[in-house]
């Protein structure tokens, strides 16, 4: 099935993208602080949300921190999304970006080695550096076009001939194209520029990070991104909802999150939807 | 030891980087086509160059390929070089990037959990992307500033606020560098731009991709670098010492290629002493 078709699919069943950040230091009580245990909490996340998300998105810092049983742990938490939930989207978010011939192994390990549908990727080395990514029609990239952190300021608001750098990155990517499996990463922190950066885009899906613990806007969110159909882009949230209680309830409470933040999204829609 | 220490004393033993690019397609006939052939081919080529490199630079992309396995390969690789050749740093080629709290766990897993010195990052997330990489003054980083592959012209060439975005990162990183434990990575082909980002940069230290299989200009990458004691770089090869003999005397080779790389440096140097 093309990433096209798949996406489409993903955001027709929900635009919420579940970031599993597992912290050994915010698991309940109830967990050995010991790395297995981290598998275990990712089943009940993965088990009481899935039916309610689009997108699952495994940080994979979180994992490569614990080395090869990380790894280990990373491919059991995607292949158990991939039978708990098969028509959910799983985005690799590992910043990759390398040279053709590295991006190609990269694209390897991501897609074929784990199993996932798509990655996120940075553009700083251009072209060549996502092509791997993107070659095959059924995979996908989301490249950083705004991010929602602090350092975003540093190059990405910079003027490049005449326009915003995250403005001529959206360009040079929906210039990429060509197989409809390409989306931009656009930070919640930056509604302004978010809208700026959909008019230029078409109708290329969205990663948007930086809802909950950064601040972001999810009403803006939804907002531009509400093509009359679906909203067009996977709104994740993680912090918010893995640690949604401490406690032995964790798991409800996570369950209990996303359905708060589907009602605000649905909310949003319905006021929008009137406004028209 | 500061890394600024450790650069210093391992640029005096040699510029030379070899890349542990490992591919099994091309490892010699005797190894079998499994990813634990990897650990022994590394072995043997670091036994035999060991005393001639002033760094090893492990290109994550090609034990990621391998998942968990070759994660396990990758430390072992990397506790290898450790034992064998001390004073000889360790460079992560891994080109990540991501907000702060995501690129702390980058740095726990590449400098605490696999025991690197140093690590490859992208500037595009600007400063608190790069920050918990250069926090320690015991590791550090070096930030792509101009990369050796064709796309660098995508982003990297464009004019920002009058500038070369390149000559823009390169000025960026000069204001992070408190701790001594930045360096710019500046690819060997493209001569004259490295001279510019030199200029710039004072007394960073380079890592120097695309000699050889790429096609970069190893006498310019010694003359622009070479501040009259060391060259200040880690010129970097990957594929023309590892695979510079397919047969049984693969190690012998990679020794014989380092050897001629060494040679060509020190006539370079010799050359440029005498002009001077």
């Amino acid at each position: 099935m093309t990433f096209q078709l798949r996406v489409e699919r993903a955001l027709t069943k929900s635009p919420i993208c579940i970031g599993l950040d597992p912290d050994l230091n915010k698991l309940p009580s109830a967990f050995k602080k010991e790395p297995a245990s981290i598998l275990e909490f990712n089943k009940k996340i993965i088990e009481t949300t899935c039916d309610l998300a689009g997108a699952y998105k495994p940080n994979f810092a979180f994992y490569e921190a614990f080395g090869a049983q990380g790894w280990e742990i990373l491919g059991a938490t995607i292949r158990f999304i991939r039978s708990a939930a098969p028509e959910t989207i799983i985005i690799a978010d590992a910043k990759r970006g390398d040279i053709g011939n590295t991006a190609a192994l990269y694209a390897q390990s991501v897609f074929h080695h784990l199993g996932c549908d798509a990655i996120t990727v940075s553009p700083y080395m251009g072209l060549d550096s996502v092509q791997p990514f993107i070659a095959d029609k059924n995979y996908g990239a989301f490249v950083l076009c705004l991010t929602s952190n602090e350092g975003s300021k540093d190059f990405q608001y910079r003027t490049i001939e005449d326009k915003k750098m995250y403005e001529f990155v959206a360009e040079k990517v929906s210039g990429w194209n060509n197989h409809r499996n390409c989306g931009l990463v656009v930070g919640a922190t930056h509604s302004d520029e978010m809208a700026a950066v959909r008019k230029i885009s078409g109708a290329m899906p969205f990663l948007i990070p930086g809802i909950g613990a950064q601040g972001g806007d999810l009403e803006s969110a939804v907002k531009i991104n509400f093509d009359g159909q679906k909203v067009n882009a996977f709104i994740n949230s993680s912090r918010a909802i893995l640690y949604a209680s401490g406690g032995n309830d964790f798991a409800e409470a996570a369950r209990k999150a996303v359905l708060t933040m589907k009602n605000q999204i649905e909310a949003v829609i319905l006021k929008n939807k009137e406004v028209k």
